[in-house]
């Protein structure tokens, strides 16, 4: 690809992503996302063979932002419970990197079909059995309570994805702000010590 | 209404429900509708004017059930961190009971238009003031830690809304004991004391 052809893929990319967050995957055509880069629907298919295609490019990158983020920490040599905090810290930070990426990670991958479904949805169980071996190795150590190794893992992830649904870029809290607040409450729990 | 009728327009919004909750509101006609209820798009019109119309009922109906679940609660003279137990419960109970709807309430009505979606948005707004009023009064009562209120009613309400996601009728756990381990969780923290 040169780098003209790279670059309007990038552009053809960041459309269909801000078009599937938006409105859903199922109610964008490949005509509005012509549209929405001012060129015609007939140019696109140079790029792409269906629109399906771009769903599976921008989740494919989305699942693999998420490994980059994690895989160093969880192969590196720190006790599980800094694990955990760093882990958190850096997929708040993927998620708020990129609110719409996430909104169309969280949501759209329903429309992917057949083989494309099974490999994705293989790809989130695989980061969600990453979170939960860190759980269980802290329930281990000692450092985490002696929980649900399952649903702990559910809780911690459920509150990291919410936060794309009411981030804002321009919100009174920055990412780190916002990991730091997370993993305190996630960790220490909401009551007071000793009530 | 004759009773027919009522009955009529229930398996109507059930089977929108399922529908919008499998698809996605856009991806659904009224002639899909139609086709699940095995009778004719034209006949639908009936009982209908919009699509968008059957969308306004179902989370409508939703966010009712929401607001009789917990506003005993709120309204009882319960300690807070008693009333958020029990709003807990409640509200996983009305998760559980009705997975599609949950979804559908959860994804489906950013596809409302003007006013309808200014009032829905009020009405989940005000469910949200209704959390976080419990959890400053907690605050303030020292049951709660000292903690930033909002950021806590997120995560609580997180934690609760992401349930519809795995939930399966099926699985290992009553809803009481999803409330319930929710509730631990979140009020103790995933550390081990001491740790």
């Amino acid at each position: 690809m040169t780098e003209v052809a790279a670059a309007r893929r990038d552009v053809l990319l960041a459309t269909a992503e801000q078009l599937f967050a938006a409105r859903g995957y199922q109610a964008t055509s490949v005509r509005d996302i012509a549209e929405a880069m001012d060129i015609k629907a007939g140019s696109l298919y140079a790029h792409i063979e269906t629109k399906e295609d771009l769903l599976w490019e921008i989740l494919t990158a989305a699942a693999d932002r998420f490994f980059a983020a994690a895989d160093p920490i969880v192969e590196s040599d720190l006790l599980p419970m800094e694990k955990l905090r760093q882990l958190i810290a850096a997929h708040v930070q993927v998620i708020t990197d990129g609110a719409s990426l996430a909104a169309v990670y969280m949501n759209e991958w329903r429309h992917l079909t057949d083989l494309r479904r099974t490999e994705f949805t293989a790809r989130r169980d695989a980061y969600e059995a990453l979170v939960r071996g860190i759980v269980r190795d802290g329930i281990r150590s000692g450092e985490l309570a002696d929980l649900d190794e399952k649903f702990a893992t559910l809780l911690i992830l459920s509150s990291m994805n919410w936060i794309y649904q009411w981030y804002r870029t321009d919100g009174p809290m920055t990412p780190d702000e916002i990991a730091r607040k997370l993993t305190e409450m996630l960790f220490k729990g909401l009551r007071r010590a000793g009530a």
